[in-house]
């Protein structure tokens, strides 16, 4: 029996207000477990950076608690920063079958690749970490071998739903284990976290199978043609439809595209695919094949910048020409914030005469993710005492909530968190009491950055660089030379004298005007003139403010 | 009569492969006409540009040849870039009331306003242009008095539709003249310019009183609440609509933003617009009225950063304050690429408490832009001989000329144009005859900017700028000082003296090697080996790209 006063803690450090990063650390007592540890993309406001990633501090500062680390599936968002977490510190990790494959490419690139600390579970099974007793619940989502979870703790059971969504009739493996969650919720669930990605969507999402109707209607309707489709690389029940249907047509099928291959790959090994034999053939074999009797699953569905679907469409692809009798099926919808790349790429495939079929035209995507009746339905089959929206914008998670209490939950039982709230919770209430400290690091290249480095990114982009350098008598305070102006990404100036000219000839008077001939150790003094000079001539000529860089060299002459 | 080797040719210099900056030219022997001259905004992709404007240099060349300006409604993307135009050359233009009102206040920003130039005409009024006959046809569209163009030359009729839907229910004036259109195909049209910009939608658009029966309900719902709606300045009939909402339930009206506030007192000036004595108040009195007898109409529904609604999103706005009873609508749906910021907004408003609702909740907007059934009826009403569509991505183009081809029309009839491209046609063929030189102009501030500037801004803003200083003795070669390093928006190293010092070593063993000690007249060579050495260092050891800027300065000693 818990204490009286041990109480159960959550503590979301992604995934909500946000696309991706999902991590959520529950406490009791000594014990910490972390369910999910992803990564975000950056947005279109974050030059340079290659991608985000939870803030550790907490975990880093509590490690010796950390019991073990849950994974829910094998996507980006929910497995993407474990290697960079197990750089900082060692946990155990448990998941299933192919989430766990997949993690061991990330972790051997992150060269913290340990095969002692991964664990695989099978749905079903019970496993304890620390006063937790975790199970993983089947669930369909659009890869393979996702989960829910349910871990039971003294205090009640909490449900984490992972990303999910209802499907009756997927296409390997089982439907969604409603019955187990109905027994859960007979027996009684405190607590339940429930994705909401697509709380605005009315109704169900399709099954995964109709995409495969509507593919074999497509390539039944184009024997002449190539068909050449795009989809995420770790669609795997997508690529096996694909696959399926060039079987039955006769076409043999090529995989491009790195991060597919190697979904691929590991998905056969493992027999989450299958494929027969002599269908699959080498991107470099494409040109011995006639189109009709090809078919070419590429990455790139999203628009992303140097993707093989991008290159495809840009003339630029090594292997694969488009050509004009070509049918191009983006088998996907743009993320949002991705609608212009997807746009540019379409636009570029029909101007090298490709017949292109997007999600707009024909049904050629399903979500993986519930829809507002399927979310009402785990809602109905758990009836938790208290709910906790996740994976979601701020304005998912507040449909979400609203729905909850259309179901009939209390409005003080539907909780949102920000990132970092801590909720507390014992068999009876549950509040926010207080804050952690955390928030998201931005990764370039192999250094983090922050938000005065990216202020700094933006002014550059804005409006460019003028470097304006002075070269000062170290002990006569007598100009050596200068102003020397040199820009980047400002406009046309460089080819501009006149303005140059004039800009020079403010500075300088505006030197001698106020510092008269004495330069001696005035060289932030001079730095001011130049900068507030040199921004008051270009706002009201030019209407530009360029990043001003004075630099003031100190000589002995 | 036309001589024998008289044609006519149609030139789009935008509005083709993009969004916005619409403009067409039409020629006939000695005469040009243009219809619109609009500007588009611009792109993530392109840092501190405010806005691009059409290239006008074939007009430029072509001067003495103008004999008009054809304006089809006061939207920007139609009328934006007037005043751009009206600085470098003079021309009539020739537009219905309200698009010369809203003209007006741009041309006289550009000092170019010259009522001599402009010219009111009505729908139905028929005007001469050198050899072109010139009709306005009324349309309806989100702002009133849109018109499509007939446009009769020597070789046969040209209908340009502007941008145009279908509404058999609007707020004022009249449904469109479907009638003049029958007529008009009934006699003959050559060719048919057609708006795409909806042709991937199915069906018909809703009428704009629709949203009028879905506000009087939301008005009737929500008794106590303040109302804060936001939609485009320019949607009169929309701001008509809730105007009369707000007087139906006792509430007086704010209106909060520049551009609605112009729009909407030009509006109400030139009979557009009917409002009763009393219902307007000036923002500043909101205060004064309690929050269920108030309405606030505002810009901002596009998440614009620096728009009323944004500000008061993110409690910044000077006289609104969002209180937790507030329901906030945003009557519009974001304009591609749009999606993220207008979502950013939403949350803010949550986040303060309000009720916030949206398209994808209720139907609280409706497009002003024809959908596939309408542009059917379009086509089947003037059953053209050649049809070109306009104003639309490259693939809402090529839709749309499948549209027209399954409707019946010969596939060599139906051509898709880019940019620049000079159709030629006769009363019985049309095709594309060359290229003219043209292209876009993107402005920041008072001045244009070109592609090489865009690209270094990109880089700029990718890692950030490291400028490598040296100072060489003049005449005997000797290094005076340096490398020293300054750095802007590059990943945290200003304080990771280290990384700086590796940096400067290998640069100057670098220099030594390569150069040995004579550095007299070699500052070419030394800024090749700075370049490459720091570019070499800072991909191996931090995987990152900064823009490298040696500066040599050489110097008396």
């Amino acid at each position: 029996m818990a204490s009286n006063n041990a109480r159960l803690r959550v503590i979301p450090l992604g995934g909500l207000g946000e696309i991706g990063k999902n991590i959520t650390v529950f406490e009791y007592q000594n014990d910490i477990i972390i369910v999910d540890c992803g990564l975000a993309f950056p947005d279109v406001g974050m030059p340079g950076v290659n991608l985000i990633i939870p803030d550790f501090s907490y975990l880093l500062r509590n490690s010796n608690r950390i019991r073990g680390l849950i994974l829910t599936h094998g996507h980006e968002d929910h497995i993407g920063a474990v290697g960079y977490l197990l750089r900082e510190l060692k946990t155990k990790i448990y998941a299933t079958k192919l989430t766990l494959c997949l993690l061991e490419n990330k972790l051997r690139e992150h060269h913290v690749y340990d095969p002692e600390l991964l664990n695989c579970v099978k749905t079903g099974e019970i496993f304890k970490l620390g006063s937790f007793v975790i199970e993983f619940i089947h669930t369909n989502h659009s890869i393979p071998d996702s989960v829910a979870v349910a871990i039971s703790t003294p205090i009640g059971v909490i449900v984490h739903s992972g990303d999910f969504k209802v499907d009756y009739t997927p296409i390997q493996s089982e439907s969604i284990d409603l019955q187990r969650f109905a027994e859960l919720g007979r027996r009684g669930v405190l607590l339940f976290m429930c994705e909401s990605t697509n709380i605005e969507s009315k109704g169900y999402s399709m099954s995964e199978r109709n995409v495969g109707n509507m593919l074999d209607r497509i390539f039944q309707d184009s024997p002449k043609q190539r068909i050449i489709i795009a989809t995420f690389s770790s669609n795997l029940d997508r690529i096996q439809q694909i696959i399926d249907c060039s079987e039955k047509y006769k076409r043999k099928v090529t995989i491009v595209g790195r991060s597919m291959l190697n979904a691929a790959s590991t998905a056969i090994e493992l027999g989450y695919m299958t494929v027969q034999k002599n269908t699959l053939v080498d991107p470099s074999q494409v040109k011995k094949y006639p189109a009709e009797r090809l078919v070419i699953i590429t990455t790139g569905s999203q628009g992303e910048e140097s993707s093989a679907l991008s290159r495809m469409a840009e003339s630029e692809h090594k292997l694969i020409e488009i050509l004009p009798n070509d049918k191009v099926i983006i088998s996907a919808t743009p993320i949002p914030g991705n609608e212009k790349s997807v746009s540019k790429v379409i636009d570029g495939l029909l101007n090298l005469g490709a017949d292109v079929v997007y999600e707009k035209l024909m049904d050629v995507h399903v979500s993986g993710h519930a829809k507002q009746e399927e979310l009402k339905l785990l809602h109905a089959l758990l009836k938790p005492t208290f709910f906790v929206p996740i994976h979601g914008e701020y304005r998912h998670l507040k449909q979400h909530c609203d729905m909850a209490i259309n179901m009939g939950m209390k409005k003080s039982n539907v909780i949102i968190l920000n990132i970092g709230d801590v909720l507390e919770l014992d068999k009876v209430s549950a509040s926010r009491r207080g804050k952690i400290q955390t928030g998201e690091i931005m990764v370039d290249g192999s250094l983090n950055i922050n938000e005065v480095i990216l202020r700094e990114r933006k002014l550059l982009s804005d409006h460019g660089i003028m470097i304006i350098m002075f070269g000062i008598q170290k002990n006569a305070g007598q100009i050596l030379f200068g102003p020397e102006i040199i820009t980047r990404g400002f406009t046309c100036i460089q080819q501009d004298s006149k303005i140059l000219d004039n800009i020079k000839k403010e500075i300088l008077n505006a030197i001698l005007n106020d510092l008269k001939e004495n330069l001696v150790g005035q060289s932030n003094a001079i730095k001011v003139i130049i900068r507030d000079t040199s921004q008051m001539y270009l706002r009201k000529e030019l209407k530009c403010s360029p990043v001003i860089l004075p630099i003031i060299l100190e000589l002995e002459s």
